[in-house]
């Protein structure tokens, strides 16, 4: 059985979304079982009367929440007693595998690295999240909040996101590229040009050089490993340049009565593409590096959002992959001593 | 008479369209004076026959074209007699004052530095990028060659942004953003917390805080400063989204019949929007620092594109936009000084 707790107060829709979320997920996995955080008399008087497998559910009481306002290395610390906080300990105690939350993705950050605690031999705890492409999606990793990496950084990052890729999205031999402004090997600043060679006699990955970020959302890597401010930089860049394109688009349309029709006519294709094209869909960011998995689903999660962020979490814990990260790390760091010591 | 040189050579449709954009210039203003730099037999072949006024225009021979391909540094050194090169010369000797070129962005950066040469006090030469926003155009101020910049160059490129967006594209007090992954002052990598205090305390600019990523396509701010690895990422991953997204709508539309016939009915919509949202339409990336100025042009400019950078020249000239460059940096290095012994 695969344990996975959800922060049951997080996030806009909660507790509604979040408690429904895992009623869904309940019903589509025999594999799990579920650990509800947050205001035990809320989520009891919403549960109340619903039938689920009452052995596969339960309910942990947590009477504080961290609000997305609170200053997140703040909250943690005195928020002892909220849903976030609770739930992370439970990956630090064993008692889960896997925790979700639709809350503050600043205070999860935070909580993660202090509660839950990194996994042997990780120096950083990057956030990965998923970008849909033209060719399926890529994992853009880090999205955190540690700016000013260092190429050892970027090196685990590649290593953590490329067994994230192969054993949870099911890519074999992800392509792992490194974001930079061009793609030869010297293009880039200090760090890029200092981590592309450590990257390419890093064995156990696919390495295919440098992503331009004009290339990501076409679809040239699997893995795109950055450092934290150029990988905000490249996801909220995405978000903005799609939501201003489609907002002219729109209004475009209204502009002319022939616009008119056409954008009627056009309905139906242009929402699936939309749905394809929204990250959110699939489940939610992967803070990974930690002692458990920590997924970060979007802050105004549907049930079947929250569904899909504990259902992510199912391949994670099946196919062992932190237990993969700290051998692969553990091997990394033998190839780079031996390496500096050649 | 404003002075321009043109690079007749650089460009995938050069010299016939570097010529034709030339003669259009010289017919919509009579304040210029145009200098055709590049192979004198071929343009002479081109401009044989063909009216316009001759005292306005004249041609200098340059023997050599800088290719694309060529390693920018070492073209610039070794293809002395390449059109870039000595039209680039021209800005220095004083017998010109800007210089346009659809060649090489490298060469380009490499020759106006060591070529041009910088301005009294500017510390580095910024590429800036006019990138069209939901509300009109912004500056992403640098988007060239030289990473990891300083707080003082940030400084410096808001300053000769802010002149630059007043003075050229008219913009009245225009807003300067801080590029960024928050809002918040505290927000960000060791570079940009170092810079916004600083920028705050600045006169003489709208400092309106940090520029969050999702928010410039919107048109969060007129002048967007950045250090220019991440202003690459900017404005590669701006390109790179909309051409993916544009290309997923056209496969979407045409994966069904009412898409194809809507798709029909939305092309004049959809096309008058794409020449908005183009960024090569405006004339042209401006760099800017040095003594004159710079335009590149884009690669694949046509007639119109190339006379659309000769006109950006005018503004630029006639406002005296170098002299006040000159004066606010001055000015800044006050500033900066006494809060320094303060």
């Amino acid at each position: 059985m695969i344990r996975i707790a959800i922060d049951a107060m997080g996030g806009d829709n909660a507790p509604a979304a979040n408690i429904e979320g895992a009623l869904l997920a309940l019903q589509e996995s025999s594999e799990i079982s579920l650990i509800l955080v947050g205001k035990e008399e809320e989520i009891n008087r919403i549960l109340n009367g619903r039938s689920y497998e009452k052995d596969r559910l339960t309910v942990i009481n947590a009477s504080e929440v961290i609000e997305t306002g609170d200053v997140p290395v703040m909250a943690v610390q005195e928020k002892k007693d909220s849903s976030l906080v609770v739930g992370m300990k439970l990956l630090r105690t064993g008692e889960a595998d896997a925790f979700i939350s639709c809350g503050s993705t600043g205070a999860l950050l935070v909580a993660g690295q202090v509660i839950a605690g990194r996994l042997k031999g990780v120096k950083r705890a990057p956030l990965g999240v998923l970008l849909p492409t033209r060719k399926g999606e890529t994992l853009l990793i880090d999205c955190g909040a540690n700016v000013d990496a260092r190429p050892e950084n970027l090196l685990q990052f590649a290593v953590i996101g490329s067994l994230y890729m192969e054993n949870v999205r099911g890519i074999k031999s992800p392509r792992v590229g490194l974001v930079n402004i061009g793609t030869e090997e010297e293009k880039g600043n200090q760090l890029t040009r200092e981590t592309y060679p450590l990257l390419k006699q890093l064995s156990g990955i696919n390495f295919i050089g440098n992503a331009e970020a004009r290339d990501i959302p076409a679809g040239v890597a699997d893995v795109c490993v950055c450092e934290a401010f150029s990988g905000n930089v490249v996801l909220k860049m995405y978000e903005g340049t799609a939501k201003a394109l489609l907002g002219e688009i729109k209004s475009a349309l209204k502009s002319s009565f022939l616009g008119k029709i056409g954008g009627l006519l056009i309905k139906p294709s242009l929402k699936k593409l939309l749905k394809t094209f929204d990250g959110s869909e699939n489940g939610g960011a992967p803070m990974l590096g930690l002692n458990g998995l920590v997924v970060k689903a979007h802050g105004n999660s549907d049930a079947n959002q929250v569904k899909n962020a504990i259902l992510q979490s199912i391949g994670f814990s099946r196919n062992n992959v932190n237990e993969k990260i700290v051998r692969a790390i553990a091997a990394m760091k033998k190839t780079v001593e031996t390496a500096e010591q050649a």
